[in-house]
């Protein structure tokens, strides 16, 4: 049976490729979408991309996640530096999770360099753009392979 | 007239009873719903026990107890840490509100010691597991007896 | 064709005039959305009044104004120390925006003096009750007008 | 045979019911002591009600209770916020500990929110005032039929 | 009877127009003053500006002020983030005081966040430019109305 | 009736005269004990002089003052910095305090620099030698005099 | 030759009896003066007393001071917080310095308890009002007949 | 003509594979090297890898890079946290550069949660053991693909 | 005459042998001054081995030293985080000290990384469990052979 | 035409020489200005320099520089720390300016480490005594050179 | 067989006896080595000293001491404070280390306090001079002892 | 006998001239060490010019220049800001320092604003490019006049 990654996308990313390309580059994120369900074909694995600015919705897919998702992949957006909520959905159904964002959060403001989440996912690929994202599902497959 | 008691759970309380037993025991939310609702009636008072991931819901949950509810037992979970929105909302009501936590919170991370609605409570109950909702609700009796 | 701004209202505002007036005045957020309508109306300007307790609500109620909205004037009441998704919401849409509040947030505890949208606003306005509001109405047809 | 629990007050606490009843109430030590065995003797548990102003008599109570008692109940008053000999003769004896409060710490000066035995019990109460203790002995309770 | 405005401009404010207009815009101190004397003969208001670069100037026309002044509106420049001399004065005469900044002082070094008298002013209008004074003003007027 | 002023010497200062005179002065505490008895004499006041090393010894001398004595001149060495049972004690039986030390101790380790009984005291006098206390009971004198 | 003192009063002394009494007491400076040269004159010291608004204005009267005077007692008021240059001034001319206080500032605003002049004055007098000053005369005397 | 990347081990890398897998794996710094060979001849890059225990070596390791090297990839180990001299070597010769990490630095010690390179690499990719390396190999891969 | 080395035990340090010997190890306080005493003979120093839970105790015991011993080895345990009283004794008598503990404080809760008597002591020696004391011992033996 | 340099003295400067050789040198102000003024005539420039104890008299100095003078040589003095007017002043008036300080401000008080307006001038010279200025002299002659 | 004690001296430990006795004695390090030889014969240990100033030849020392030495003493020197590539090394290599200093670093500056090995090590001994080392070597040849 | 001066160059500075002139200028290391020596010989000073990116190499230049050398110059670039091994190198040898910078550090990343010589220099010359060498050697040139 294959293997299943959520990908989640949080608050803003629905912007993608209209606004402040400088930070976030210019596809937007139905392009993104494409591409990893491209490369998930390639891969094998079953996909499910996602965007929403709630964090509620974002805590209860993850939620929902347990017992029938694999791995999940997560830019948190804004959320990373502060939704707790997020970090605690996280770390409740337990599955093996990647911190991913399109520009270098550590290369912007001061705030942007501590990630609630960070240290419960794990790893963490940023600053690639569109490809952080393709470079987690590579990733995510191997642990599934590795796990298998 | 049966004085009414609202009883608010915070995100990824649904989850009680089915992932991290170590922090929050292993008792799902309903069967703590349900032994709460027992113990209330024991004590004639009316309780309404509500779970939600989102903020905004818990925000005008309170809101809406403006009037018709005498006291909140809070569980706010993650929001805990942050939601200054649910301080505010307790805040504006000005109803007496006691803050429970299952697990003992100052023993784990160390951002969990710091609450955003610790000093607008009356009082916290913390680190007792499925009790310190019981113990809490035998707080609001007291109080309410107190204030008759 | 007419200018257009976007007043938004965060939580708990729809309680004023109810609850805590020593800090937010007396009057309800109806009356203070028909003064604005009444100042907009004599300024030839058209507004949308728009309130929620919920963060992803006026996330979206930002991205939206992309295009439709010329200038927004916001009171984010307890996202103010905190949304960092309202935050970048503002700075994605690029409109001018310009921040109120009500009471003056730097006499009151000391997390109020922290706004995560503060350096990314025109302008702001605090601490004259609705009046704040009116100001920044002003303030916005004065931009309105600079930029024609 | 009837479990034994050690109930401690901490420095000041002997001057309870007569000074500052705007944080801790107006019933003297006695009473509550004598409230506390009501309570017990209708748990079927045994209790000891010992207060001491000095640090190094608490620690030796504290150290006494290894082997002779079942739980410990701890006012720590002034010695919760540095005594860290307190917290030392806790952590030794390696017994489960309530920690109360009287008043909500939380909502004082800003160095009473630091406890630092809050990380070595197993909860807390604080704020209920003669109660914070009652419920403490109801919690105890509850831990010894746990435990039986 | 008149009612009467103090408006203070801090260090440096003589130079407006001449440097930074990046900050603090293209007019001249002269012209800002002339807009608002031009202004307060609209609102019936008497007002004096004056520009001083000597904090102790400056503490003296605030005590002057004391008796024979309504509303003191003061942009402090410099002398906004470590002059407690001037918070003083305007704490002593218990004026309802307006501080007002051409720039946006959240939006530049990390030294202008912090204001040492923003909490013992009644409000604060920053980042509009000479617009600041004039907002200042319709909210002085709207107070002196308000306190007949 | 005579006014009573109880004073109060904590840890170490009875090598007073013996060690460090750099800091302490060259006289003893018997010395120093003596000048303020006869100084009393001429003000016309009760004085008790007392020394401890223990925290609580003192903790509970304070406490004894109350209702018999009618201000306290404190000396409190080490326990200036972190003794909250001193605080409380002093806090709980109301009297006028005096906070006095012999050598200046804003000049000294920097942890010296913080009190935590300089903001419940009525005054302090530091750095003067012997005559800190003395100078402390002159305006315990003066206080006595402007309550009768 | 009789002993001089200077006798420094900082920002907004000038206002003393006029405004805020609960921090300042209820007396004049004049009044203040009037005493202190009452108590000179018993004491056998010539004494200056001297009030400004201008930090320059205090540093040239210390620096004036060099090979005039014999001591110095200052009330730095507001530059107690700020002033280097005062700081600089006082240990430039090497006299012995009293600072006094009227108010407790340690139990006021966080800001007051750093004062940069505490480590290089002889002592220090806070909390007793006029009496503050009093009192340093008294200490001020009694170091002059110990030099001598 | 091929592109070529500079692949960097910093210092105790030389170890891999011997000791504390749990944070590192159980592969060597040769079977990595090899996977990454391997994975450039497929993707038709030429590679260098470089492991050293010297700061300086690693330092003139980056200068030489330039005008002969397109891409660095940098796994800095503990000069992750405080050499400045790699950073100012990285940002001098301005190539691209990819920041990995074996193990989530986020997850272990406090201080590990600090990188002095991170805000001037392109992107960063941490915590999945040997594979942390052949996804930055792919992200410098697309980057190449991008600026042909 | 037999140099006096006077060796002192803080707070629950009477516990030794019986809890927690993860960190303290498993002999007893007898046993670890039997040994002392054993050595000390071989060295031909007497010893004064003392514990004490009351800070007041170890302060007096130290005043005492003064005159009657030549070095004192101290174990403050828990006061080595607070007691400045034991400090300011240490100081005042003046004589070499030695601190030791059990256990490498460094590796255990952050706050245990600071001690109050670090600075003022002539050696610290940490980590051995009983052989600390031990080391100890010769360190002061060396110190009194050099001193002759 | 020659060009100009404006050497500013700032508070307590006028003491060279009379008071803390220790940090200051014995040279007096006038001589400092002396060999300043020598030295000028050889690299033919004209100087002027100015001392005040004044900020604003300061403040109004670096204006007045605008379009007259070519750089300005500023040893702040006390100002240095906490002067933001001197800086804003600094800033507006945009010439080039050297930072000077006659002894290494960075081995003395921490205070005295942080100056407010290093980040805005072009270089500083601290350390060297009267060197200090006459080295920011050469350092003038030569941008003065590179500029023409 | 022999046990191997490696005991290394971190950089300008070669200087030893030659600069700053007052910190480090006047001992050379040969004189020290020969000493720690001594002692090592009459222990029946085979030792090795090293001193360098090169932080990686301390690593790749502590490195190849893998597998064939059995305890490790460091005096780190400056690297204490920074270097952790040394502290991976030690952790890597999982050899039971002794941290020694010849003084007291606790009695410094303040970045002495701070070390990055601490943690890490099985004990620390500081401020004993030359005989920091020998009473390492006698805890190591205690330890060797316990675990035979 | 001439009086020789020894320049040391840190890491990353051999790259002069060639990378990032915005901070460094466009002078290349050798082309700076040419002026150097021109106006070496033009005071009857002998230099050594030495570049290095060896922390160890730089620690035992500092070595070797005791008793051969008379002054040091020194801009440690990177290791300005963490290198406690040069800083200990510079202070064993005893040589008088001075430190230089090309840039003025204090207007670049924050962290560039600590540096851990400063205190233990003679005196510091920051920001002039080439010119702060040639600016630090007349400064040595003064102090090797001042010192004969």
């Amino acid at each position: 049976m294959k293997k299943k990654i959520l990908i989640l996308h949080g608050p803003n990313l629905n912007l993608l490729g209209i606004r402040e390309p400088e930070y976030y580059g210019r596809l937007s994120l139905d392009e993104i979408n494409r591409r990893l369900h491209e490369k998930a074909a390639i891969y094998g694995l079953e996909i499910e991309c996602f965007q929403s600015n709630g964090e509620n919705v974002l805590v209860e897919k993850i939620q929902a996640a347990y017992g029938t998702v694999d791995c999940i992949i997560i830019n948190a957006a804004a959320f990373t530096h502060y939704s707790i909520a997020i970090r605690d959905a996280l770390k409740a159904v337990g599955l093996p999770a990647i911190e991913v964002h399109l520009s270098n959060i550590d290369a912007r403001e001061e705030f942007r360099r501590h990630s609630v989440i960070a240290d419960i996912v794990m790893g963490r690929i940023t600053g690639f753009g569109a490809s952080s994202y393709l470079l987690a599902l590579t990733a995510a497959k191997e642990l599934m392979e590795k796990n298998e």
